[in-house]
């Protein structure tokens, strides 16, 4: 049995403790950036390896300059090593030009145990509302030859009603909704919800903000172990101030559990 | 001219590059623990002072173990210096029953300069509708004894709406809301904004959970540098599952801009 390629592109090996390498993938690219969502995934699955407990509870990420796709190495540590949770940080590291290790993205996590969790589910937010998959829009739809190549490695569907941005006619409110899953058929779990809370287009381009809308800093809640199936994706912007904006994510599974929530501040580069 | 409370009790002293000490005041304390906002206050000043940076802009806070009143050390360093942004990490230590520095706080912080932000505001959230500060009810209505230290440093005015849990009728929404200002008069500034994110009393209380609610990871954004004069607060708790809880804040000053949002993960030790 083949990985999955989220697994064979997110996979880490171990150099030494604390060291892993990483080869990653131009799969992932959204135009000439690796995605930070799928940067993210990688560095936690490091840390999960390294940690005492094995599941992201909340993870605070940093990107402090672009990652290119090929070789990097993640550093790992566990801080505090708790009962029931344990803290730990880790850098990802490449080459830069001059032959000298450059870090691109830090990261401060804390994990745990998902199985372990009560049963007590008191959530009062709900699941997006949406039309059904069948009706909402693949990026078979989008203009030729403007998918990123992460497009292909998704199996996700647009709610039209935040498309306008891909026919000229952004609606002007921060939002996104997208079924989400793996375009091989892979199940979520908690690090794939990591790379998930950063993989719908940004609500920026339906906020009328076309171009590179870089993450500066994003903090991903892992809530529970994902059911089998497709996600729901609902993101929303509601402070686009000062040439910044926040994007805040919910992942929501096949059971209507919400089983993720983020919140990234990025750059409007260009307004 | 003498400091602020704020300003005295959050103060760090250098003691060589990168290493600053501090006397944390258990006049911040609620309970038996020191605020955790108050906490990152005083690491993210220590920070300001290193980076090449002033303001935080987003602030990435994990608590490891309780931090107590007293002597503690915090080591600051900057991870990358951009042209508009630079990232650093700070760690708060204190000496433990042995004799060994125990880590208690690590935070990882992108500091920029607010004062030169655009003045494009597209924000699309509205402040709370609250009651006028004189309709609202401070402390002084608290039973007695029932206030925490912290109490006497804040001008804090709650939503009657929102104090149900004070009366043995919590509400059973995750909501608070209040005016807010510092008892001696101080205006707000980007550092005390990180203090206020966390100074209400947690919506955890109108949940109908009693008790120690303590704040695992939060994460801070501070936006804009804020008016002088009071500010609203206001918090909102979506997602109480697995006996975890996401508290988000908002904090918008007198101008009615939203100067900053936070957003913790809190675990409800008793339901």
């Amino acid at each position: 049995m083949s990985l999955s390629e989220f697994d064979r592109d997110t996979a880490v090996t171990l150099r030494e403790p604390g060291v892993y390498d990483a080869d990653l993938s131009g799969g992932w690219a959204i135009g000439s950036a690796l995605n930070g969502g799928y940067l993210l995934a990688t560095m936690a699955r490091a840390l999960g390896d390294t940690m005492p407990h094995p599941h992201p509870f909340t993870v605070s990420t940093h990107y402090l300059t672009a990652t290119a796709a090929g070789p990097a190495t993640v550093r790992a540590e566990t801080v505090r090593a708790g009962r029931t949770l344990s803290t730990g940080a880790a850098s990802l590291f490449q080459t830069g030009p001059d032959g000298r290790e450059v870090e691109r993205i830090r990261v401060l996590a804390t994990y745990g145990d998902l199985a372990t969790l009560s049963e007590d589910v008191r959530t009062a937010a709900k699941p997006p509302e949406m039309p059904p998959y069948e009706h909402c829009l693949g990026s078979e739809h989008a203009p030729s030859g403007s998918s990123p190549a992460m497009a292909d490695r998704l199996d996700m569907r647009l709610d039209p009603a935040t498309v306008g941005w891909a026919v000229g006619a952004p609606s002007g409110k921060g939002e996104m909704r997208a079924w989400f899953g793996l375009a091989d058929g892979r199940d979520p779990d908690p690090l794939s919800l990591l790379m998930t809370v950063d993989a719908l287009p940004p609500t920026a381009f339906e906020l009328g903000i076309g171009g590179w809308v870089p993450t500066v800093e994003l903090t991903a809640h892992v809530r529970a172990l994902p059911a089998p199936g497709p996600l729901r994706v609902a993101l929303s912007t509601r402070n686009l101030a000062g040439g910044f904006l926040e994007e805040d994510a919910e992942v929501w599974d096949s059971a209507d559990r919400l089983v993720a929530q983020s919140r990234q501040l990025a750059r409007a580069v260009r307004g």
